[in-house]
């Protein structure tokens, strides 16, 4: 059970309500996930966050799949086991393939490798990689 | 200063040399950085993760570029300065924009949220979400 | 299942049982929780980090509920289950409502975000936020 | 040096004078810190990452001290060397004492050891901390 | 359910079935557990790691046990529940009493703590722990 | 600079200089690390900690160079600067040789790449790895 009791639709308020329809108008589903249900105790915050995800991961410079492969990778790293489901079941609509999934998986383990290798080791940064002034 | 003293290609054994060699031809480089200097005191290090990174990084079901952009979003998550510096400069070399390195941090920064607030909340997976049997 | 079984109080030793008799004279209950029998394993451990936990815990120059209230951000951000659930239930005794939960975890989702904007752009300290020697 | 380059009050768009404009005023500050000179590179992130700490932090139903020492907490647990020094310094603007800070560090520290404990044991989290359906 | 399917021995393609064979001879077992499954969906990745693991953990400068009560400190500072069950079974063949994993775990919380009092405070590290050039 | 103004000897009180004699006679060194320095802005926590080390740390179940290795790694994991420094320099001056190190570094970026793998693709804890009740 989560820390707080998930708000359902027909229990929501007005200013809920509408969020909760902008979520599934914008994602063309019929139903609200947990992860909205629970925000939705702390209306600013369902807001603010809702707002940010719907236009973070639009597309724009990058296209929506590599923004929810970034997404997956962060959330591995992190065993952040919610997101890790949610954003993978997104990265496979918009067109991950099993083989893609093995490769943002190979990347993030061998950066997690590396990431504590330079780090242990203390590896003094190139300054070819600095960028100048 | 790093925990060991770099090797340097002069003082190198014909081993580690034989990896230097492979890495700037594979990259069409003419130096070695710091990381692959500090690991070459552990030759087995050496090979194994050289291989692993040019294996891992090249181009796949996912395109070099791709696979830069999560390795640069996992080192941040991370908080690898090393690894911060080097994979953002690989990913530059590769294409990547300043708007694209905005994007990469952009959800970065935004998974790091959301993870938290997931996790914080304890909020339960939907069923949806989890591949069936 | 824990990686060593439970202590229960009627199989503790005395030293033990004396660990456990202070926990519930200090917080005024009837049963010892997990997190104690499973330490339980390691008397040594066991009393230092009650000892820890009673001294550190307790109001000083900050009250009890503000120190809790910490306790769930740390967890929320390692995501600890136990002690998120844990820390969450000891807060909520010492007063904090709904609402202060819900701030509490829009900080934690926020200073996570901006932990990585920070070390991912590898912005420098403004020298006005150092302390002078 | 950051990824990318500062970008200064007198070179910035309107778009950026603006957000630079309002975090001096919200702030009553005479000058702008390098985070947000750097996130000026991306003006949506910039403004909804300012929007978001002028609201998140701003007192509510914990005030803003409260807000500025669990920023802290989160910080060194993550090693924000950034974050750290800037959320120190906003809390000892907001009456955050030597002693306090003690206090702030003394949890962190426990907290971080405790939920190794608890997830390194794999202690079950005990029925009476969850919340009842 | 894991994102993908476990491959059974029975299914699998006779480079999987290969560093299956080599899995249960090199640990003189006559089963395969769910990770190495799941990393049969990625031959190079299942081929890799698998090596990595092989080769790295076994005897060298440093016995098996020590490298195994390593893999646990990690895991549990890093809350991976999986590798946390799995090696400390593993360490407990190589021969890990109750007494030296109590240690193991008191070592890795300590740690846990005063990285994050060391990081919190930003204390500089004394020239005599740096190695001279 | 660190947050607080490190206490130095001469100006330490009678409490905080008597856990400075006792670090120097224990360790049998003439000079007090920053680490401490720092903590004596807060006696309880200087005196607690000071005492963890001491118990924590000194040969049990394992050995002292055991225990040391197993702090490099996890500070490695959590990228603590001061610590990776300074057990470095303390397990070395327990007997560890650069080949040490190198397997302490090479275990502990395999744990980190094999958390994530096990983390980002969900694998469920094989039976037979945990304890019966």
């Amino acid at each position: 059970m989560p820390l707080v009791k998930p708000v359902e639709y027909e229990h929501a308020s007005p200013e809920v309500k509408a969020v909760f329809d902008d979520i599934m108008a914008t994602r063309k589903v019929a139903a609200i996930n947990n992860f909205w249900k629970v925000l939705a105790h702390d209306p600013p915050t369902l807001l603010r966050t809702w707002h940010e995800v719907r236009d973070v991961m639009k597309p724009g410079a990058l296209d929506a799949l590599t923004k929810e492969m970034i997404y997956v990778a962060v959330s591995a790293t992190n065993n952040c086991e919610y997101c890790t489901y949610s954003h993978t079941a997104a990265a496979r609509k918009a067109g991950m393939s099993d083989a893609m999934l093995a490769e943002v998986l190979a990347v993030t383990g061998l950066a997690n490798k590396t990431n504590r290798l330079a780090n242990g080791y203390r590896v003094e940064v190139d300054a070819v990689f600095v960028p100048k002034d």
